[in-house]
């Protein structure tokens, strides 16, 4: 294809320090990606599933080469369609763009989604993540991926919490950011949500009485984790239905949060699909 | 205390430049690991354990207000007392000593510990994490810290893996990778070695065809993963005792690495807890 039979939409970059590059490459900062809603996505497969759930690429960045691909022509076209521009850039100034020294094969921007929990209803919910303060990305990533494995409906952040949509975060969901549902609140907001929603909140902790597989989880499952460092502060263990611990018996005093949400997690999973 | 009391162990350093902080600063790169046999670790809390455990610090890099503390006088002294070098340094050394804007008071380089396969007689034990080719060193750490959670015996690495002494594998492990034993061995290697042991080798694979959850695991068991990105080669699927499947019905079409182990190693764990 030559340049003259181009879309307009596409162009041509092969300088990092071109400005729609630029602003793409901006979206790496939390500010900026608070400034704009926007966010960025990496690899041709996460873009893909992003764009069958529904999500409107704003910008692809994509090699020359992944538009002889079936997938990458699809998310040229997806990307057009909704009126989004394409920036054929190359291997260099992609790799800028992810960050990444082999990118695979294209980056897109797409709208964060969040929902305010006065418009979540969950009374015929299975399962929410609410998850306190959490401070690493790629945990946080690492919960939304398993959440979307057990088919939970999404994750509420409590507090101040790192960002789902950073590029970290977005690489360890592995595209479950994409298909989970978000929503952040202060703990008091979310405690007068919850009351209106029924089912079980069960926190994690080590002060826990009672083992994880002890537990009946009633649907809806809220299941509550703490902080990396300091796990849940006592007034939210208090306000829990049920406190409970993931026994231990070596030297290690606590698993990896990330871990932690996921054991829970299954465990709720496994009986919800025992009683299915 | 003055300069003219110091033991003679115990050098007050505050260039970055200095050759004994430089050695110290080369273990980041795995050659270097590799060449001398030592790595680093960081964190008063994480460095006591290490010595808990009989870890001689071959040196200890430590801020002069942490040896006012009970925990970094005691480091000191166990330093000095298995004939270790203290350096006391600056916090702008001490930080690009870690690679960390604000260390957790002290980094100690210990030696490597790893086994021979033939050496180890896991006839007895309760359960050993094998992992083919793994990649990152936070998903090997955190692998670590959940085989220590259950009381595993160790971890045996299998082909070409990432380093668990590397500085972030050793962060993801919380000081884990002290109390874990550690091998690594090809797989036709371990494959001979494993004849000898009995128990149960099982392997988690999407292809798997029994749910996690309904499989006896006999000890000693030996729970096989795959890479992060390709899983488990047929010819290793084909060697296990049982290849399960940890079910999922979300969108997501794997889970974590390390989450999959810990899930795995969770269920032997709950299992024998059982049983016992």
């Amino acid at each position: 294809m030559t340049a003259g039979t181009q879309p307009s939409e596409i162009r041509r970059i092969t300088s990092p320090a071109n400005a729609a590059v630029k602003e793409v490459r901006a979206l790496h900062q939390k500010k900026y990606r608070e400034q704009t809603g926007l966010f960025i996505a990496e690899g041709l497969r996460i873009l893909s599933e992003a764009v069958d759930q529904g999500h409107r690429i704003e910008t692809l960045v994509i090699l020359p080469q992944m538009r002889e691909h079936r997938v990458g022509r699809r998310l040229v076209q997806a990307c057009l369609d909704g009126g989004g521009q394409v920036l054929e850039v190359t291997e260099a100034v992609l790799a800028k763009v992810a960050r990444k020294e082999n990118p695979q094969g294209a980056v897109g921007v797409f709208r964060q989604r969040w929902e305010g929990l006065s418009d979540i209803d969950a009374r015929g919910d299975f399962c929410w993540a609410v998850l306190e303060a959490i401070r690493d990305p790629g945990n946080l990533g690492t919960i939304l991926r398993t959440c979307d494995s057990i088919g939970a409906q999404g994750v509420i952040l409590l507090d101040q919490s790192c960002d789902p949509y950073s590029l970290e975060g977005v690489r360890a969901s592995m595209g479950s950011v994409f298909g989970q549902r978000l929503a952040h609140a202060s703990f008091d907001d979310f405690m007068a949500w919850r009351r209106g929603q029924g089912g079980t909140m069960v926190g994690a902790s080590l002060k826990g009485d009672v083992d994880y597989q002890k537990v009946r989880y009633e649907r809806p499952t809220f299941v509550l984790m703490g902080n990396e460092q300091s796990g849940l502060p006592a007034r939210y263990e208090a306000a829990c239905d049920r406190l409970v611990r993931i026994p231990m018996r070596g030297r290690a005093d606590s698993l990896n949060v990330a871990i932690a949400a996921s054991l829970l997690l299954y465990e709720v999973y496994n009986q919800d699909r025992r009683r299915a």
